[in-house]
């Protein structure tokens, strides 16, 4: 673990890019999801651990990951434009709702106004059986220090 | 208006792509959100709207559209895994829930299987003002027919 | 197969959506590469192949695939700005360059305009032994009947 | 200007997160087109320059900005597998080729190894009247002190 201290990989920053807006001038809505999804992908590896043992990949198959986390519930609420090169700042709020499924809240502010919220809610799943199982252990401790 | 029956463009289809899967072989879930949006954008194209008519664009401020409909809330949950060529069937239920405001509900099917659904919600504001107006009359007559 | 002529599997349709624009109000450019490769996919489809027999996936490693096809090299050339709704044709000019490598060239129409062209290199590779290796049959004969 | 040193806006890092894979479990290539496009925003961010003032936007069309810069070629090869969590490093090359038109070549590191390049080319254009002109003065001094 490289800190201690929750905030260093609960607070986070992101910077609004052209390639995320539409036509409309404004961000296209799902980059929100996509933002939420990189910033617990961040938060991950700032509290120590390593993608490699989260995320399966077929290209290691020898590293095999036994435990899938899909996402089996994400929403989004938005409250004010955002737009090109706005400084983000994304609070995360894990919980842990049972013994094989989590979520994670993300407030997004622009300064002191909150612009957008979003949740992702995951279920641990046996990768080759395919039926729900326990977190894996990694999460489970980054749930607990993290709440 | 193309057609009278509202079937012809609130029943979709849509086949899953290689860029749409992540590294665990299944969807990345935020894709689902955008097949949604371009569903929405297919069903109002086969009902008889044009999108220059909808979508504000820089590119012809001289068909300035006064009216933005940007998304308040969105939100999705996933049943089953989705695969690279799986053949979805998206059926589109929209709502009027009051004068500035309207969602749609998406369900996909794999077969008689629903392997996810999903749900976003729009409201009205006028584009330079940037605040709440009533909805459209193209888009009032496309709920209407819809319902 | 389900045809024997070439044009039904090499000229394909597509429709510009609102999520593929960016605050300029013309597409974001990378999509165009986006909309390359899924005409390819959908080209092996309507030629009368598998995506599961060409696309390796971590879901199905019983029916592992020992051969990738990783792109090595794309490019893309803009003619003319692409908007929202615009109706494009995709004519696809596959070729093969040698025992492991083939080539696409993609050119996008509006009507009589070639408003876009691209092009997408790949090389046959072992899935597990990562060398290079000749082209999976398949592909093979869809380059044959597609020249 | 933040700097002097070009140093500093023009070798970047980023990091390839879990979206960026497809089932094959290496990044879906386009995406390096994507990150060669923030690299560049962030660039000229950091030398000093504001996305509001270079990128068009219907938002705020008080601020319109007379000059696009639309991409008019790209292309990209690609040398090794990028996979999740890899720390890039983004060597930026950017080249005035003429009064109105320049390019900027990004080498991607992974430690010593070059595991892909890109390239994208930019040509001005009066955003009303859509016929070429000469790049904006903040984009030639970004070009000048760059090489």
């Amino acid at each position: 673990m490289s800190s201690t201290n929750p905030r260093d990989w609960l607070l986070l920053e992101r910077i609004v890019r052209f390639g995320d807006t539409d036509a409309a001038g404004v961000i296209h809505f799902y980059h929100l999801l996509r933002w939420s999804h990189e910033a617990w992908e961040e938060s991950l590896q700032l509290y120590g651990l390593k993608a490699i043992d989260i995320f399966p990949s077929l290209v290691d198959i020898k590293s095999f990951i036994p435990i899938a986390l899909p996402i089996v519930h994400c929403e989004a609420d938005f409250f004010s434009p955002i737009r090109i090169e706005d400084h983000l700042e994304i609070e995360l709020s894990p919980l842990r709702l049972d013994a094989g499924c989590f979520q994670v809240k993300y407030v997004f502010k622009k300064g002191e106004n909150m612009v957008a919220h979003s949740l992702i809610r995951h279920r641990a799943i046996h990768s080759e059986l395919r039926h729900p199982c326990d977190l894996p252990k990694d999460i489970d401790r980054w749930l607990e220090v993290s709440s």
